[in-house]
């Protein structure tokens, strides 16, 4: 019998109506003649209202604390969805992470899973009980209550999906799907029905929500299928899996915009081994995350280095770079906070040309400035004026038919 | 070093504030030079809040998963509880009954206590920590959670130090301590200093609240001083003990009146062994809790057979009775709503005649009539008209003294 995980997010869940209508989209699973493994979220704001209630008696509070006081969201949650499938005649049971042995590493608030045990909820899935699983948590070999971070139910999830070997994990949410870009930059934008892991992971990073990355990796590593979905009605969603023969015609899947970027120059660095990770540590020591790192030398003895972080982390930047411009030789320092980067994604550009060239003529048919490239194997990012951003996302889009499904673009 | 429990009731952690004046007591408590362990409740209407979500979604719902739900509001106290100490800078860990295997039967939502890992809360202790422990809940031997019941916080506590050989187990609630009789019915009456788990236990049953009889019977069990304090302020409460060689002088410790009773009078019944056991058991199959029983013989082949139950169980009672009329040859059923019953209760009636006197001088004193007397080794019990009950009970508390404490009582 095949193995279903459902997951339902925050939104999903947040009252009574809507834990029952995620508890009879279970249902119909298991009428189906399915095995069903439910994964839930907190309700709605709860999780926001648990994190102000601790603020209020400790401004820092200790970690494994707050995940003894946030666990208990989701703990909720499971325990309605197991009552309301009950009231529908259907055997359910819930767990909590340290019941079903999800055992993370204890590195409370972003924990990392190291494995489940499988066969307890096994067993009940053959006594035709729908188990519903507490998500974003687990449990230390100590018994701690852990937390995974940022999108951790989608990541217990894939990872159940993952240890019970199931057929699919659908991830149900308040979108249709993974869309060639964003509908609100791009109205015309339609549903992706297909995309894979490595595109998944390249527009996650690239601030295409809907998924967090590790939960994709997680999905690559252990070859779980993701059905992204809406939670709303039936259709299908967007599928995630490896890449299959069909992907490498499409040149672009997706593209994305992001403008709370900014881009760091450093002007005149001593071009001697090492400074450039020099550079880098120091700003991995202030907890500022790198984006894409450019890299030109300008004589023998002198290069330019350039990258891209978020915007909220500049002041961190500028003061971590303080400490090592001498270090480094550095003549100056050049920042851009007005910037946009605009970038396609798809697995076809491993095997096609012509890619960059198409997108270099989008962005000079829209007449905007280019103010550096970057590419990885299956992406292309150019850093644009902020201001120009908009026409130059609509334009890229309009370039590679981005409004059209895979099978019916022209080029 | 001593080790002292803590229990704060949910009145006493009911918001930010409260906590952090409970986690104050249970510093103050260590910087004296104690071992603190503290057990908590959930948050003022916590529980209520969740048991109403429960029913939005199953007017029903199946007990392991109520468990598992409710059990989420003493999990947020105790972290929240260890935040507050701290941000007090005081080294805090929380637990939930499952994490120090507060071990019990799988009865959900009326579970019995079998065992506790003190080994595991010592371990902390040691190391300078105050441990805060859920109340109310444990884990069955299969890892679900379980919930103690009514009053189950405090058996909780007192299981706990009992377990950690603990000193003492102080009480906080929202009353001084024990009373002689109800203040709001007797303004004069006084707080007990002291009272043995016996008279606790007769005034647990006879409705004169503040504790359950479970943590009363586990103290006695194993030999747990229960103090039972204010969480307002400093004054010392009431101390259930053992009986003392100086409690034998004291005739009548409290004095309490019930009003929400029935009594039913099975008129005729025919006087065969196993007749009374078939009525109770009936009784018993349609969860009808019952008080005191009278039985009299009325003739050799019939008795009356006469007993108390709550006033709400009285449907279900009459409707069980309905059923095992016949069967028993009872000739005419007969109820009486309107009752009260006045007791009083002391160990030192075991050692000294004439209270029964002195309690039925009182109420003639009162121009009362009594309609039925039960006792028991340490108690005296009267049933009165309910419109009698104030002006009975005020008499009966005048000649006990019951204004006084008791070592200066004249009787």
């Amino acid at each position: 019998m095949a193995i279903i995980v459902q997951k339902f997010g925050g939104t999903s869940v947040a009252d009574a109506q809507k834990i029952v209508r995620a508890a009879t989209r279970a249902l119909h699973a298991h009428q189906q003649g399915n095995q069903v493994v439910v994964v839930a979220s907190a309700r709605g704001k709860q999780t926001d209202q648990l994190i102000a209630d601790a603020l209020e008696v400790n401004p820092n509070p200790p970690r494994r604390e707050m995940d003894q006081l946030i666990s208990t969201g989701e703990q909720q949650t499971v325990s309605l969805m197991a009552m309301a499938l009950d009231a529908m005649g259907q055997k359910a049971i819930s767990f909590t992470g340290a019941q079903i042995r999800m055992v993370t590493d204890d590195a409370h608030t972003r924990a990392r899973i190291q494995s489940i045990d499988a066969a307890r909820i096994q067993q009940w899935l053959d006594e035709g009980y729908i188990a519903i699983v507490a998500g974003f948590q687990g449990v230390d070999e100590r018994g701690n209550v852990t937390t995974l971070g940022r999108g951790g139910s989608d990541t217990s999830a894939v990872a159940l999906a993952a240890a019970l070997n199931a057929r699919v994990c659908e991830i149900y949410t308040d979108v249709d799907g993974i869309y060639t870009t964003d509908p609100r930059k791009f109205p015309k934008a339609v549903k992706m029905e297909h995309i894979s892991y490595d595109e998944m992971l390249e527009l996650a990073s690239l601030g295409a929500g809907v998924m967090h990355g590790r939960s994709i990796e997680f999905g690559k590593k252990y070859d779980v299928p993701i059905h992204v979905r809406s939670s709303m009605n039936d259709n299908p969603g967007t599928l995630i899996t490896h890449e299959v023969a069909q992907m490498e015609g499409i040149l672009v899947s997706g593209a994305t915009m992001q403008k709370e970027l900014a881009k760091i120059s450093l002007v005149g660095v001593d071009n001697k081994p090492g400074n450039a990770a020099r550079v880098f540590a120091h700003l991995a020591q202030a907890r500022v995350i790198v984006n894409d790192i450019i890299q030109t030398e300008v004589s023998t003895e002198k290069a330019n280095l350039s990258f891209t972080i978020a915007k909220g982390d500049l002041t961190d930047a500028k003061k971590a770079l303080d400490g090592i411009r001498k270090e480094v030789g550095c003549e100056s320092l050049f920042v851009r906070d007005d910037i946009a980067e605009i970038s396609v994604v798809g697995v076809g550009m491993r095997s096609h040309y012509g890619v960059a060239g198409k997108l270099f003529e989008a962005l000079a048919q829209a007449k905007v400035n280019i103010d550096s490239i970057t590419t990885s194997e299956i992406r292309i990012s150019c850093i644009v004026d902020i201001g120009h951003g908009d026409k130059a996302l609509t334009s890229v889009c309009e370039v590679f038919e981005l409004d059209k499904p895979a099978d019916q673009r022209t080029y």
